[in-house]
C-alpha cells in the first residue's frame, strides 16, 4: 500500500481560517495537478470534519482521465474513503453519492442509527473502539484492493496517519496568503509530536501558479 | 522603513512543538543566510514570548560580518527590539546583555517595576494602552535611524504586524520535519484573519539543505 497526503496550506501552514470555511489556496495548474493525483489513485481519503466542514466530492473532474481509468480496467471513478470514528457522516453528503463506491471507517462507538443510515450509501470498516483503529482501518481497504491511497485531509486525519507510520509521501502546495490564527486548522494537528519527529526528504521542488510544491517522502 | 519576517517552519507549518522548546528545523547554509540578514538589518525584532521560550541573543555570529558593518560606519551588531506590552523581559535575558544596542517596545500596562529594571538595559519605547501600538513603536524605531528591520518571531507578533500592515517581505524555510500539534505555535497564530487575507507574491523559491526557501514580497 501507498499513502500519499495531499493538501495545499497558505504560507503561514493552515488549511483554512478559524471559521473553517473552504478557501482558494491553490489555482488552476495546481488544481489539474490534483485531479491527476485523484486518477491516479485507488481511493481519496479524507476525515469526516472535512466532510462536514467542506461537503467535497471527491470525485475526479477531467472526463478525460476517468477515461483513461477505464481504459486501464479501472472503475471510473477511484473510491472514496471517510475517517469517522462516531458516524458523524450525514446521509446527505456528497461523498456518499452513486459517482463512486464509498467506505466508511467507523469505530465500535458509532452509533447503531448511523451505521443502518451509512450502510445504504457505503461499504462500511469497523476498527477500533472509541477511534478508527487507522492500521486495521487501511489494510482491510488493502484487502479490498484498495492500494494506492490519496490523503486530502483534514489536519486531525493527516496527524494520526503520521503518527501511525502509514505515510509514505507528503505533496504540499504552499499558497500565496496567510491566513493566521492560534485555531486555524493546519496541515498536521491532533496532539502533535514532541520528540521523534517524522522525518521527510525532498524529492522536489516546485513554482506553480502563484506558490510553490513541495513533494517529500517520508523517511522510514 | 523596510520590515522582513523570516522564520524557519516545519512542513506542517510550526515553528515549534506544542512544548514550545526551541526545534532545529534548518540547517548550515540556512543558518548562514539568516546570519547575513541579520549583518544587512539595522535591528532584530522579536516577541517577548520567544525571549521567554529561547532566550535568542539575536546577534550576527559571523565575525566577517560584524567586520563589514564596521567598515560601513555601522555598528557591529544590529540593534536588538523586544516586542513586549507587559514588561515581562527578564532582567538576565541575553537579549539586554552589552553585545548590542536594545529596545523594548513596551505599553502603558508595563509595570513601573519592571520598567525601570528594563531601563538600565535597553531603551524603552513605550505606545498603546493595553498592547503595544505596532504602527507608533515602529515609527519611533523609524526615528531612531531603524530602517532595516528584521523580525524572527513568534507568530503572535508576526500576525500583529501582518495584522497591521507592516510587512514588506515573508521569508519562509519549510524544514524537513513534521511537528503536528493543534496548539504547537504556527508562523502566524493571533486571531487570525477570516476574511482580506494578505496577499504575497512569490519571489523565488530554492532549495535550502534539506527544506526550501520561499521568498514573498507582501501585496499592498
Amino acid at each position: 500500500m501507498h499513502v500519499v497526503v495531499n493538501a495545499a496550506m497558505s504560507a503561514d501552514g493552515k488549511l483554512s481560517s478559524r471559521r473553517r470555511e473552504q478557501l482558494a489556496i491553490s489555482g488552476e495548474e495546481d488544481f489539474a495537478r490534483v485531479d491527476r493525483l485523484r486518477a491516479d489513485s485507488d481511493a481519496v481519503v479524507v476525515g469526516v470534519g472535512t466532510v462536514l466542514a467542506d461537503d467535497p466530492s471527491l470525485t475526479v473532474k477531467d472526463e478525460t482521465l476517468c477515461e483513461q481509468r477505464l481504459e486501464r480496467g479501472e472503475s471510473a471513478q477511484p473510491a472514496r474513503v471517510v475517517v469517522d470514528s462516531n458516524g458523524r457522516t450525514p446521509e446527505d453528503a456528497a461523498v456518499l453519492d452513486d459517482r463512486a463506491a464509498t467506505y466508511v471507517c467507523l469505530s465500535e462507538a458509532a452509533p447503531i442509527d448511523s451505521r443502518m443510515d451509512l450502510a445504504d450509501h457505503a461499504e462500511l470498516v469497523t476498527a477500533g473502539e472509541d477511534r478508527v483503529d487507522l492500521l486495521r482501518a487501511f489494510a482491510t481497504l488493502q484487502g479490498q484492493g484498495l492500494e494506492r491511497l490519496m490523503v486530502e485531509g483534514g489536519g486531525e486525519l493527516i496527524f494520526s496517519l503520521f503518527d501511525v507510520g502509514l505515510v509514505d509521501e507528503l505533496t504540499v502546495y504552499v499558497g500565496a496568503k496567510v491566513i493566521g490564527g492560534r485555531d486555524a486548522p493546519t496541515l498536521a494537528d491532533g496532539d502533535g509530536f514532541v520528540d521523534e519527529f517524522p522525518l521527510l526528504s525532498l524529492e522536489s521542488v516546485k513554482r506553480i501558479d502563484d506558490g510553490a510544491l513541495l513533494r517529500w517522502t517520508v523517511d522510514s
